[in-house]
């Protein structure tokens, strides 16, 4: 393996693409726009999944599956929904291959379908559709129901995990009584998003609501979770919609309350997707590879013997590298003991390194006869010479205090990142001469926020939930706005 | 809920179906031959998927991802394999919608692939594409892949888990260095499937290998387990594949060896999906409706507060049903409190049996003076009056006792139901007037084995790994045979 490495500093974007194939996370496929993800990869999202999985059994929700295709009827029935998503869908057409004439196989025109399927970019249309036979009385509601599945948007510009035609997801459909309940749900599960993202991914996130003009397709109201990546951009990392009662009425989803009125349901969806793979990238990486949280990482721990050439000193340090493993997996810590003898251990260490293990333990035979592990950190890339007394304890003790500081230096780059200004100039220069947030009065108009993307290619990321009310004037317009909302450029 | 039941012995096939939807499991959906898996039958499933998963990675193997769609060239390239799947191949032929003259939104025309996607029917091709550019020497192998994934294969006449267009299953597919390796994998992933259906599915399966003609497009060999259906049907539960090198050749995928020659490499492939389900309901349940192995039920255990009309005594009742819910949760075993007052015990009961929850537990006044409870097995029936005393342990011994005794009751039905017979009357007699396996001597020939097909409707299911050997003639054709197979009419 030849590990050709990129600065940060240097190309970004070259950075992130040759880091996520040489740490073996994913890599594009024989299919435009679609990616493989690799074992490695695909490790680190079985841990979102099942943390992710885990929030939503604890508030209540199950999971269920529903049909891949969507008639192509359906997607006409919410209007501003069938605008956000048709021109970006794959269509069946047919349903049957046959031989040709020149011995090539071929479409079947015979095997044409009367209807065109859509593969479900996202699958409200289909949900509410079966909704509909699901709720008849108030006693069905509330549905809380997520599914894990793959969609299909049709991209024409491709990043690895940030933006693939093909990619994996998670989409929660709720359904609920009255308006209250659907909000409550709709914020609920923007918190659990957020609390994961904080303590699982340790990437900070500001909490807002879209813009009408960044909501999702047939919603009322989304509330996000936006992140900072290290090269200043801005990453929406989830999103929560309150869909009002939209679905429920383009597909005539109705209940009976206990006065026995018939209502329209409200309806929420909320979702994240492999797209946080990229955000974990590009939140803790350096330019010697990965750099994971531990609460991800499929290897927590690494142990490598440091192996001479004397065969009996060669077991007794592999005995103790051994032995260290054990006491570590008896404590629950994902460790791997890398006994190969046929690789160098410098090779080991750069090899971990590149993919992002929180600690690396080191043994050799001086510190056999001291009793001592030497224990590298790959967030600072400090190392120690540690006695192995309660070395277990010690290294869970670690393993906590790298997630604390990778979220906690996430955190200190992002308030770094936040540049408060006043007026058009001071938005210019902060856009020109810095990266991240800018926090700026806006006039609240759609018309606004257009020409301002327009002039800057910056676009308001959210208007945050936490922040203070402030008589202000727009940075473009000067007129009135009574609360900041945060500009950036973003993936 | 109106509970409406179809008897097993008046109408096997109404009786499934009904059953399927009765207890929540699945039910059609808008997309012709597509289900929608509910959230009590995708509970089940991810019980399955939980226990497959972890003997997966017991074995050695990692989860991976590949992309839904392959390139219609790809399937060209294994022969065989084309034709066992062109003829079910969903086809994705545009990727925009537009909206149409008449208001309408149709397919855009400008927006047609150059060269058509198929959705994936399994992933082969694909997979092997890739392995191309991951395997380079033997020290890349093994490669030991799983994917959990959805596949479409576009059938005709489709049957709830049984036979959709749409299925979730996984699919292993590993690339050894040799064909004895393949081979020992092929046979070991089998002996994992089949542990699974007999340990927790709870259904006994056969062993065997299919043959020439009922083997996977593409494969040197099929190794499947087999089980037999209440009805006397044989249902194929999984497969498992050594492909030898056809994939390798058809991808030009080699390996430079150990001495630096250049090797193609040998595969596997194996997998098991939703039809699992399928086998599950139609082993075990009963005009009842479902009856579940504690191992993959999600509620082991219903209590059930028996509320008379005093106050006092409801709150008695509610105290000790509440106490014993939590002595059962706390050793582990998922238990369910339904305390709701608006609802009969009569209907809970009723619709628990129709769930398939394998145990009852009642609690009325009586009980709580008696410090005991009434346990139900959902099984055989019985019921008996029990003392709280240990009622963990108790319970928790309840619990495996009905997971043998499922096991137990398939596997003697099915010893039952293997017919031995030694000439074509005895087959036909067999066929005509009993259900089940029929064991005959077969003299080897893909010709015989369609005639009988055509003759009888009867298949051969495998030949039996542990079989012994025997010198025979053919029921059909007199020619010398030197082992017995298994026929049977099969889903």
């Amino acid at each position: 393996m030849e590990i050709k490495k990129v600065k940060r500093s240097e190309d970004y974007s070259a950075w992130y693409n040759n880091l996520v194939k040489q740490a073996d996370l994913a890599e594009h496929s024989a299919v435009k726009g679609c990616m493989v993800i690799k074992p490695y990869g695909y490790a680190i999202w079985e841990k979102m999944q099942a943390e992710l999985d885990k929030r939503f059994k604890d508030t209540g929700h199950q999971n269920a599956y529903f049909p891949l295709f969507i008639p192509k009827s359906f997607f006409s029935k919410e209007a501003s929904h069938v605008d956000g998503f048709a021109k970006e869908c794959a269509v069946v057409t047919h349903y049957r291959l046959k031989n040709g004439d020149d011995g090539q196989i071929v479409v079947d025109e015979d095997a044409k379908l009367e209807e065109e399927l859509i593969v479900r970019p996202t699958s409200e249309t289909i949900i509410w559709n079966t909704y509909r036979d699901w709720i008849k009385s108030h006693r069905d509601l509330p549905i809380l129901v997520n599914q894990w599945a793959n969609v299909v948007r049709w991209e024409m510009r491709t990043r690895l995990f940030l933006r693939t035609t093909e990619f994996l997801w998670q989409e929660g459909h709720t359904a609920h009584a009255t308006a209250e309940e659907a909000i409550a749900e709709t914020k609920q599960m923007l918190e659990v998003y957020a609390d994961f993202a904080e303590n699982i991914l340790a990437v900070p996130v500001v909490k807002g609501v879209k813009t009408a003009n960044e909501r999702f397709a047939g919603a009322l109201e989304t509330y996000c979770i936006e992140g900072l990546m290290q090269d200043g951009k801005a990453l929406q990392m989830g999103t929560s919609h309150f869909l009002g009662q939209n679905f429920a009425k383009a597909f005539d989803v109705k209940y009976a309350t206990k006065e026995n009125t018939q209502e329209y349901v409200w309806a929420t969806s909320w979702g994240v997707s492999t797209r946080l793979m990229g955000a974990l990238i590009m939140s803790h990486s350096d330019d010697e590879g990965l750099v994971l949280p531990p609460n991800l990482a499929p290897i927590q721990v690494v142990v490598v013997p440091i192996l001479g050439k004397k065969e009996e000193e060669k077991q007794l340090v592999l005995d103790k590298a051994r032995a260290i493993t054990s006491t570590l997996k008896a404590k629950g810590i994902a460790v791997k003991l890398d006994d190969r003898d046929h690789v160098s251990p410098g090779f080991k260490f750069a090899d971990y390194e590149l993919k992002g293990v929180p600690v690396r333990i080191a043994i050799g035979m001086r510190d056999v006869q001291n009793e001592t592990v030497e224990v590298a950190r790959r967030d600072t890339k400090e190392k120690q010479v540690m006695s192995v007394v309660d070395i277990d304890t010690k290294i869970e003790h670690l393993l906590a205090a790298i997630q604390v500081n990778l979220f906690q230096k996430a955190l200190d780059f992002r308030d770094d990142h936040i540049h408060v200004v006043n007026n058009w100039d001071e938005f210019n220069h902060a856009l020109e001469t810095k990266t991240g947030f800018v926090s700026a009065h806006w006039d609240g108009t759609t018309e606004t926020e257009l020409k301002i993307k327009e002039l800057t290619k910056a676009t308001i990321r959210c208007v945050p939930l936490n922040a203070t009310a402030e008589n202000g004037v727009c940075v473009l317009t000067g007129n009135p706005s009574t609360q900041r909302v945060l500009f950036a450029k973003a993936y």
